[in-house]
């Protein structure tokens, strides 16, 4: 298996995607929050890139099962139902609801990976799942979503434990590529906490912001066995 | 002292450098062949983005007491008077010359890296000369070349010690942004050696194309004294 890993969003060339299957990493908080919706029911996420498209797909899907969730510097978008918090995608909220998504960074992520032959998203809270998911794939992609296009530690230590696990996995010869090598060696010894989270640029906003609490979830190893699989611009859970 | 790096180019916002001592790192072998030439007596060292504009600029320059430098996938520019390779900047070839230097990654980083306050080059064999020369700027940024605008672990390794030795110096406070954090972190307990070079994308293209052995010089921290620096589009010797 070739593995090769990117750390922001713009140093994709989408069309070397094509076989490849694509991971999408947003830890804070977008994938932590697609899995934890997933896991509690929701039937589907609808990623969109701004708030206008939110707003139009979330009606035409009909509002009365569909929830409008995103959020602009942490915080819930004025008017939308949910944030972007995982504590909020409670079964209660969300079981059999569809959402409509708009995060700053991880919408754009989405949107490059749809190049590839398969697109998943991942997240500490569902890594096991995810490296048993892509297992015979012969070409994975790690898609750091980052933040406003810059390197965040947070994506790229679980990246790093992602390729771990696939390695522990042991099917094969494995070919790591640069960035996939450094996220390696990133994670190593280096298990997720609050404490290592809440030390990123992205934990220390969140904390500013007064949603330090979401960093508990945030680092939660296997928290869900779920998978979450984008297909024509839709997420929904899929068999791992 | 507030510090920031870059693993790509295209990361960099320009505008933000305005205040910033900024350093350009390209191990393979940009950077490593600048300090080689200046410390064996090269006046001036002129990048350009093109091998016409090399050209073009080395026959205003006077042909007599100027070298055409530059590679393309890592050799010699046909026509040219010298590659990349360290090896070739002995005080016999470039002494008292004038460099003009085309290279495919470190010239676009020092590009953008002039919208700084003040620009200068590093790499293992300079290390404790630029920590030393960059000990009381109040933000430093530290811009990895890459290859073609993707991770390169050879230059990542090299911030990340050059991180280190700037803290070890332990003057005031210091604010690591993430990728700052993340370069630190890799070069703990990973001293710079042919071996771990020869793992990295561009150290194993370099040993494909039988230049395995410029990775010597590279990985040989502290091997000169000396500072270069940036200043008006050309590189020069500079006290630190």
């Amino acid at each position: 298996m070739r593995i090769d890993a990117y750390f922001t969003v713009p140093e994709v060339d989408p069309a070397s995607l094509g076989d490849a299957t694509v991971v999408v990493i947003d830890v804070l908080r977008a994938t932590t929050t697609i899995v934890e919706a997933l896991a509690n029911g929701a039937r589907a996420i609808y990623p969109t890139s701004s708030t206008e498209d939110a707003v139009r797909l979330a009606t035409s899907l009909g509002r009365e099962d569909t929830l409008l969730c995103g959020e602009r510097k942490g915080l819930k978008i004025e008017g939308f139902d949910l944030g972007n918090s995982p504590r909020e995608f409670t079964a209660a909220v969300v079981g059999r609801k569809k959402l409509v998504m708009s995060t700053t960074n991880g919408t754009p992520a989405l949107s490059v990976g749809r190049e590839g032959a398969r697109l998943l998203t991942c997240a500490f809270t569902n890594l096991s799942a995810v490296a048993r998911a892509v297992a015979d794939a012969p070409h994975v992609v790690v898609l750091c979503a980052g933040r406003q296009h810059r390197f965040s530690l947070d994506d790229v230590l679980c990246a790093g434990h992602l390729v771990h696990r696939i390695l522990e996995r042991g099917q094969g010869e494995h070919a790591l590529d640069d960035a996939a090598q450094a996220a390696r060696m990133l994670a190593s010894a280096r298990e997720p906490s609050v404490e290592l989270l809440a030390k990123t640029v992205g934990g220390a906003m969140l904390v500013d912001v007064g949603l330090g609490d979401d960093l508990e979830i945030c680092a939660e190893v296997d928290r869900h066995d779920i998978v979450a699989e984008v297909k024509d611009q839709v997420i929904t859970a899929a068999k791992g």
